[in-house]
């Protein structure tokens, strides 16, 4: 495809989306392809934007006519104009809103001792999608820069995850390891915060300017191998009238944000 | 159907699900079907058992075997054992999870009295079922009992925010009515928060043990008839370390519960 001048403004305009490319961009749905092809699918206006503000590189963007108006800015990139009905074809939302990037995954090394000089939150086995889309939202309205995820929590890549974090997928760092190893090597005078049911009531107890947030599984907490690793035990407690009938927990990214609440509102601004 | 008497336990078993039974099941998927027949649908072991402890009256109940022998002392209620197939078809969940059940729809009338005298949540047109059920069980953790949402919010009986709420659909009352007389209808001295960007700092500002919490639409916050209703404007700040690219909001459930979180923790217990 030839690049094409228009007013001025340098970039590659081509039509009419291929089987095969819809068949690619459909196939990113899926980690095993995403993780061939180093490459991850991001949709609707918003997002795009982040992400083109972002350090991500954005390989092709197909998007409609409107959008493409409104993006004349954007250079050396391939923009596909394409149809109501292509953009159907492509998207994994319900109500597909005029572009989709397709979108390089960038595998970063976790820099331990930045990551250890502030709050981080580590994730033990997050599985839903929505969930960890939220956490990264959380993270970054709370200015948590970075998550560390154990091996086998949901892909961050995942399309629900992606569009889940509203664009905050742009700025906050999340890197997959072995949660193990990572606790064990924190450094001595680094606190491990866990919430577990005899931990101490979260709204009383002292909380550190730098540490790790363990968030344990939906439907299993935090699992016994690295409860042993906590070194400050924290619950939020209930205010329900009737102990003996309440509800059994909190969803763990609603968890994750009143516990990232209690730690940034005593630091300060 | 016959009621069976298993060992002095008097209920009723039936089996082979009708094909009409399956189609009324899955029509209740749709609001317009679950108003004409004052029904809905819940599912799963922990959810049917909370329903059970509550005042909600469950009709009919479609279990695998394993369900029905561990509930062996249901009383005066249609027990239908079915297959593991039988679930599938009938089940909304992905992973069906041993039981079906009939409930029903209670419209229970508005005691304003009883919701003008505690902190209330009052929902202006949240759509999505997963927001709507996790504030539900939000407000069961804070031990606020009651939720009033709009009209146009999501159905609180939709299958999706039912499941969401992990079984405290069983504790919380959640009204619909017209927010605008119930907000302007309250008594002079009940304060009416609502989360604005100018609104105070929520950590520095003064909260009452009593009031409305007003949460706005997912993407277009606090209408604008309501915004004038609202006495004491609140915000929670983003601690974000560069203000100029930073998330723009937060989920409507997790700054629910970050601002509930605030509001008991003050109280105490």
């Amino acid at each position: 495809m030839d690049p094409v001048n228009l007013g001025g403004i340098f970039f590659y305009l081509c039509s009419m989306l291929s089987k095969n490319k819809i068949k690619y961009l459909t196939s990113l749905q899926v980690k095993k392809y995403r993780e061939e092809n180093n490459q991850f699918v991001a949709e609707g206006v918003k997002l795009v934007d982040e992400l083109l503000k972002s350090n991500f590189k954005i390989t092709e963007i197909f998007a409609l006519k409107e959008w493409i108006n409104k993006h004349a800015s954007i250079r050396n990139m391939e923009v596909n104009e394409i149809s109501l009905t292509e953009l159907e074809r492509i998207s994994g939302l319900k109500t597909p809103n005029h572009v989709v990037a397709l979108v390089e995954i960038t595998n970063q090394q976790i820099n331990v001792n930045e990551i250890y000089s502030d709050l981080v939150i580590a994730l033990d086995d997050i599985k839903d999608p929505g969930n960890l889309g939220t956490i990264i939202r959380i993270a970054d309205w709370f200015g948590i820069n970075n998550i560390v995820c154990s091996v086998n929590s949901v892909d961050v890549y995942n399309s629900k995850v992606v569009q889940a974090t509203m664009g905050s997928i742009a700025r906050v760092n999340v890197y997959y390891t072995d949660l193990n190893k990572f606790i064990s090597n924190a450094p001595k005078d680094i606190k491990v915060y866990g919430t577990l049911l005899e931990g101490e009531n979260i709204y009383q107890k002292e909380l550190s300017e730098k540490g790790i947030i363990l968030i344990g599984n939906e439907a299993n907490g935090i699992s016994s191998e690295l409860i042993s690793l906590i070194t400050d035990k924290i619950h939020i407690p209930s205010f329900a009238n009737n102990n003996n009938d309440k509800a059994e927990s909190l969803n763990a990214s609603v968890a994750t944000a009143i516990i990232c609440s209690e730690f940034k509102r005593r630091i300060g601004f």
